[in-house]
């Protein structure tokens, strides 16, 4: 199909499916004249895919190295996991203190050398983030995070898919990095549950 | 204080204090002379708030609203919740469909009329990234999501402080946007260790 009947297909205009092609994260189409050039289906799925990463908040820069990870599969579902984990992270951290992320990570059943480093600077950052705002998760919170996440964790690895690389590679990247703007929204609702049973609430429709 | 020691106890630079004052997020302070203010303890503790907040990815716009709610403990704690949620949520929504946000979130014990819209409006924009992307949460770890965010959320609302507003405004506000990095964090590290438990893993340092 032209790049017209690809945007219309997709929703997406042409002008940004030019620019996500000048930017590598589409591939280019097959060259059927000098001006033009014809897309497939890969183009439909990518650029779904491409969309719901940068609707998710990851940048065009983590993006691209997302879609690294997909198209090279030939790692273990495991190295994926990390290396797309790896794409979202900041990298510029100087010299963090990752010890009382390690420590809380233990409550996960980390131990050491069991995931990327980079893993444990995300923990270490959000934990500096809410020292500095002087705030402090009280003890009984924490435990239910870490019990919580836990499972959560265990159900999603436990459903991965194992009939084809590429379906557990699609899974475990995009599951792991789409469903998180799912789980916040989910988090604020049942705040706001848990807060009415509580406190009691007025109806606001 | 003068402004310097001010940027000096905080660590953040006189010209970002000033950057503060300018989209009055920060208070003036005292004048005590044409281009000279002096500063207190509130200034301190109110730029702690204002980099943990922008650290966490909350934008400027949305950083005055949750700090409006901060300031004006009138409301129930109920509301407080409702209405720091909706600070930092995009209001433009157009017409989402919300009825696949409200079937699920009855998961989580909610029924109509218990928060305030925008939080189901979350729901529904984070299903729909999801179905943009032609990923769908295997059932057994959408209910997995439901019973531990539940969880989350019943522990959190269980330790609101309540010895006095500010404490329990505070609390509710700065825990609930603040600990969302800690929470995504954790579930990476989370990820990466059940992974390894279930595919193997090869030692990382």
């Amino acid at each position: 199909m032209r790049i017209s009947e690809l945007a219309t297909k997709t929703g997406v205009p042409v002008a940004t499916i030019k620019y996500y092609l000048r930017e590598g994260l589409l591939p280019e189409g097959v060259r059927t004249a000098p001006t033009q050039a014809t897309y497939g289906e890969r183009h439909v799925q990518r650029l779904r895919v491409i969309r719901a990463l940068i609707g998710a908040g990851v940048t065009i820069a983590e993006t691209r190295k997302v879609l690294a990870v997909l198209d090279d599969p030939s790692g273990s579902a495991n190295d994926l996991l990390g290396a797309a984990h790896a794409a979202v992270t900041p990298h510029d951290e100087g010299d963090i203190d990752v010890v009382p992320a390690k420590r809380l990570a233990e409550g996960l059943g980390w131990r050491e050398g069991m995931c990327d480093p980079l893993a444990l600077t995300g923990v270490a950052r959000a934990l500096q983030g809410l020292q500095a705002a002087g705030f402090e998760v009280p003890h009984d919170v924490m435990t239910a995070y870490l019990d919580a996440i836990r499972q959560i964790a265990r159900a999603e690895i436990a459903a991965v898919p194992t009939e084809s690389v590429e379906a557990a590679v699609r899974y475990v990247v995009l599951g792991s990095v789409l469903v998180e703007p799912l789980l916040l929204a989910l988090r604020r609702v049942a705040e706001q549950v848990a807060s009415g049973e509580r406190f009691g609430v007025e109806s606001r429709e």
